[in-house]
């Protein structure tokens, strides 16, 4: 998907929410666990039911490789599923040396026709750059983690007092741009998040955090708001498991609706819609 | 594995040889491709004609992803055909917060019944720590790797002029200890080894670049020895791919044995066996 293409959808759905695809069987209503596939039943009806509010999905691929190779053809429905106009992330968190990094990229951009996959950075640019060599394919690379980890090592200094997440935005921006490229920035670090924004003014930044783990939106627009919107906001546990009766994904509905209808205040706010 | 059971190992065979399961079709003897699954195929010969002189193997997840759900059989296929006595390890360079964390390490430990994983230590604490609360397993943590974008951040210095290799070392010693916790360091590296030696004693290194990226074996143990060996010098392409004939287990074989016997000679010299 292109930048252009994101941003319509942006405007048409008035949202900029994404639903992480985190399925996890002790958490989904136990009512699907007859079925042949209950992941896969539990994402489709999470997908009916949001398509038309969440511009994007993204599937954590760790909920589905702990199945074993039935858990990988689940993904693979799963993202076959999913509608053609909304923009999808594996969340892979991927990243190795060149040969094996173009593996990895054809393995969700072909294979799997995500839109875009989530890298970590630390072993620099020859283990992202073949994830870009994609058109019209994302990296989606961390610069800040909204977990408490992302202290021990994205906040070092180094000469110049700069943090090691903004090494990372400078850097990576000599590999990618704004049309192939944005970062992972936590919600939880809303701080940090203005600095983020300055140092990279409009790429898109994917926002997880927001909601279980205690960001707040209103904070990351504030901070985080770019020209053209630049944020997706993610939202996975708040909508996946709101509620574990048959109602589940009316229940998640209303979440997503929720979320949407706040976004699409302050696009209106904005004067972006 | 514990720690004496690899120790114990690597005497018996004399040799601290990793082999690294990168099995890519355009690579593999073109009469395999008429097999039903030609890379398990080209696996398990590599196998049958290597396990007495390999400790440990290196499936590269990437290589397995990139066919879907069939790679995935193969994957564990393989997995499960390796003798029990060798130390299995799974390059996969995962890394998230920690939920999503035990997800992989389930994968993993309980599902393949691998003895390790390479994990990316970006997120830092809590992305890691989910690994090693499997008993007997181990995190095998990116410090310094060979490739050349290594340089873009591992080297980057912080107060004090510690690189951030350094400080992923230090840190990661408060998360595990020597029967839990290995680093990869590049052979391509030989003067940084020494200094990765003398922040961590005695854990073992797994070092890829020997051979292909041009490393020296030599060099790695002059400055990467420890008191019991730890080291597990890994060769992937150099062994997988040189003979495309129908002869390739056996040069396969040739190519390891070279590598046993000069580690062979080496621990003979060091006094361990």
């Amino acid at each position: 998907m292109t930048r252009a293409e994101l941003i319509e959808q942006i405007k048409r759905k008035k949202s900029f929410l994404c639903v992480g695809l985190d399925p996890d069987l002790s958490k989904i209503p136990p009512h699907l666990l007859k079925e042949d596939d209950p992941i896969f039943a539990f994402n489709k009806a999470i997908i009916d039911a949001t398509h038309d509010l969440a511009v994007a999905y993204k599937p954590n691929t760790a909920f589905y490789e702990c199945h074993g190779s039935k858990g990988w053809e689940t993904l693979q429905k799963t993202i076959e599923y999913m509608p053609k106009d909304v923009f999808c992330i594996a969340d892979a968190k991927r990243g190795d040396i060149g040969n094996t990094s173009t593996y990895y990229a054809k393995t969700f951009f072909e294979n799997m026709n995500c839109d875009a996959v989530t890298v970590a950075p630390y072993m620099g640019e020859d283990s992202v750059k073949p994830f870009l060599a994609f058109e019209n394919k994302w990296v989606i690379l961390l610069a800040l983690t909204s977990n408490k980890g992302a202290f021990d090592f994205q906040f070092i200094q180094s000469e110049g007092n700069k943090p090691l997440y903004q090494q990372v935005i400078e850097t990576s921006q000599q590999w990618g741009k704004e049309s192939n490229l944005m970062y992972v920035v936590g919600a939880t670090k809303t701080e940090q998040l203005a600095h983020v924004r300055s140092l990279a003014p409009s790429h898109f930044f994917l926002v997880p955090g927001v909601g279980a783990q205690g960001g707040s939106l209103d904070e990351v627009v504030q901070f985080g708001w770019a020209d053209e919107c630049g944020l997706l906001i993610n939202s996975s546990r708040g909508i996946l498991y709101a509620s574990s009766g048959e109602d589940f994904a009316h229940v998640a509905r209303n979440e997503a609706l929720s979320l949407q209808q706040e976004m699409e205040s302050i696009l209106n706010k904005k004067g972006f819609i």
